[in-house]
């Protein structure tokens, strides 16, 4: 007797594509919940319902966009159920995948374990136990380097209580693996701004947490053989390595004298912050200065970069970097006139060219459509708007300042873009490939003029 | 002996696809060339060479960009070269491409011819002859018709004189249907902007323009019966009917109480400026109004329209009608798990695909990349120059004011765009045609993880 039978429970609920949005529903509202009773309030401070349910879809997609300074508004059990939330939507949600994965696999056979594998993006069959283990203990690895450090130095530094410092330097580590952009501090980052330990250490958990965990597996056990990896970690490593080169010369180019940034800094933490400005965007969402000064040319890189986002199967949102790169190899083999569109010595079938095009978008269209939105809802510029809805979509947390400044309506926009930022990103790809079927017939093929 | 062989022509300059973007930059330098010669220009007026190379282009390309008043700048021989460079690249470019194929087609055989018609969007072969004459007499008649009733009503409301009545309207007739937006009057149609008669006969004019010959054609021989369409024409009717429809709707929406365009206006000529507000974008460039002063929900509305642009082989840009419809039904299919993309009872190969998807990015990426250029080079918000670059690339023409301050660099990369945006939509997708190889071996294919 299968546990299925023996729990009574309904079949659409065990196919991971299903119930992950359910999980995540059902964590929003039991997370709105828990923000809203009193002990979770600090002694002086009010929330609301809308409060309380835009910072826990806020933590539980680890978007990290807030209505309400966390620190100030939540007592430190408010804080608590903010970090499990967010410590669920990162890396919990890919363990529950995994989980239903695993009791239902026995019974349902190939197409569901097909299924949930897509869905955890493992590339062989029963890997799910060890895989399993394998974020956990990779997630443990790297929220606990970073708490130490952080500790540490906030101890050393900026807390007189051990306490206080402790509970800073592990909100802030899961927050930065997690890439759940949510800070104690009612500035963000700001308040360390020039200390290159704490920036630094944050940036590159925030850089490991976007990578994706079937990335790091692969790299902890052949990161020196770069020939032997697979397409995708190719895709992943080096294309989020151009990313982050793009993003940190186009950040210093566009910002070196604006007074508003990083103008008045010296070289170095120019430097350093340059790192933060490009690694943060994709989806890391903290911040040592205000996005609402950065110029035009920086805006617009940064909502490509939101909507490009990190690794599949990572804390990171967007449309991811294999699809942009995927994408990118199509354009040139086009151009070069390939018949196949090849990266490195394979080929890439024309159905996963399909779902990368749809995948990409269906993002620009929820990004485009989301700014008309916030844009109709909301007194907004242009700019604002389209750097709200793609922060949102992409589950990045970064905002010009327009956060807490929206309409009710507006905020119920933000908090979908949110939940189909993270929800669509695990979800969307496996539910395409679950649902392709055979037709009996084949129709003819005709070419109407592209161009 | 071939004509080739006899004028010593050398063989790159007769593949059509090569030709036609020298054939482009002739005209444009010609046409620089005479806009600087004393008796174009207007006697109290002085023409630099960036004033003459901006104007050429603009006229060339059919964009309708402007850094100078045409009207009050150039004399009649002026306005006449820019009437001609603009009957040039909107329809005489097409001829050029069947000219160029006619006299080379007998010697070089099938895959030149192919390649010709791949340019000329012809779908069968023996059609270039016909084809000729048949786009020479659809362009008589719909400029001819524009023209007569532009003319007389001219002469009966706004002009004193004939002579003057009649060069507007066959100027106005010219640039309408060649969706070339450039206009004698300083503030294009606002001097008419209450007049159905002008403003509904040069909107329709652009409509009939932005079709494309190829379906205009069939139209003419089978437009009462839909069901015998080809799939180009069925995307490129229904598509552009959908896309006015919700042009039409949206600005009306976001418009309705705007004092700045239509909030003072009547209810029926709201409608009217509505129609004009979704027709132009795609790419008449004419207005009655400034777009400078339309809401920010427009603007977004509008780039995305300047960006689809109007049909294939027509006088409009952009990345065309059938390549975003094309692409909406590959999300179609993906989300419904289709095997094959269908549109009709016809499938879509997975090869026009991966042109669709190169055309859009191409474009996508041309006019992101000439707003943070125009950003870098030129004192402007980001509204305004991803409005102008997206004008530009689409060869549009509206612009919210910038062109008149772009400095002489941001002039150059407008002009670039105009070119590219040109050139680029008539001869990009033959050239992936025609550059497309059978390699000699395959490789296996790898599934990148995506999304
Ligand atoms: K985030
Ligand atoms: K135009």
């Amino acid at each position: 007797m299968s546990l299925r039978d023996r729990w009574h429970v309904p079949a659409a609920l065990l196919s991971p594509v299903r119930a992950v949005p359910l999980v995540f529903a059902v964590f929003i509202l039991l997370g709105t919940g828990l923000l809203l009773l009193p002990w979770c309030h600090d002694p002086g401070a009010s929330v609301s319902f809308m409060q309380a349910f835009f910072t826990a879809t806020s933590a539980v997609t680890v978007t990290g966009l807030a209505t309400v300074d966390i620190g100030s508004h939540f007592s430190w059990p408010g804080q608590l159920v903010i970090l499990l939330l967010a410590e669920f939507g990162g890396i919990g949600i890919i363990l529950v995948a995994t989980t239903l994965g695993v009791l239902v696999g026995g019974r349902i056979g190939l197409r569901m374990k097909l299924a949930s594998q897509t869905d955890l993006h493992v590339t062989g069959l029963g890997q799910v136990g060890p895989l399993f283990r394998r974020i956990l203990l990779t997630t443990l690895f790297f929220q606990g380097v970073t708490a130490i450090i952080l500790v540490v130095r906030y101890r050393m530094t900026y807390f007189d209580r051990f306490t206080t410092a402790a509970w800073h330097g592990i909100f802030d580590s899961v927050m930065a693996f997690n890439n759940a952009g949510l800070s104690l501090q009612p500035t963000g980052l700001a308040a360390y701004a020039a200390d290159p330990i704490i920036v630094l250490t944050i940036t590159f958990a925030v850089l490991f947490g976007t990578v994706g965990f079937p990335v790091l597996a692969e790299l902890r056990d052949r990161w020196r053989r770069p020939d032997t990896w697979t397409i995708h970690t190719r895709l992943t490593v080096w294309g989020s390595l151009l990313l982050v080169a793009i993003g940190w010369v186009l950040f210093l180019w566009f910002e070196w004298t604006n007074a508003g940034t990083i103008g008045a800094q010296s070289v170095p933490h120019k430097i350093m912050t340059g790192l933060e400005g490009s690694v943060m965007p994709r989806s890391g969402g903290l911040a040592t200065f205000n996005w609402g000064d950065v110029r035009p040319e920086t805006m617009l890189v940064t909502v490509a970069m939101m909507l490009i986002g990190g690794g599949s199967a990572s804390t990171a949102g967007g449309i991811k970097v294999t699809t942009f790169f995927l994408l990118a190899y199509v354009v040139l083999a086009e151009i070069r006139g390939d018949e196949q569109v090849r990266i490195g010595r394979r080929a890439i079938s024309a159905q996963t060219i399909r779902t990368a095009l749809s995948i990409a978008l269906i993002g620009v269209a929820l990004a485009v459509g989301g700014t008309l939105a916030l844009l109709l809802l909301s007194d907004s510029t242009l700019p604002d708007a389209a750097f709200e809805a793609t922060s949102a979509f992409g589950t990045t947390g970064l905002s010009t300042g327009l956060t807490p400044h929206l309409s009710i309506p507006a905020q119920l926009v933000v908090i979908a873009l949110m939940f189909v930022g993270r929800v669509g990103t695990i979800t969307a790809a496996s539910a395409f490939a679950m649902r392709r079927r055979k037709s009996r017939f084949r129709l003819p093929e005709e070419q109407p003029i592209i161009g």
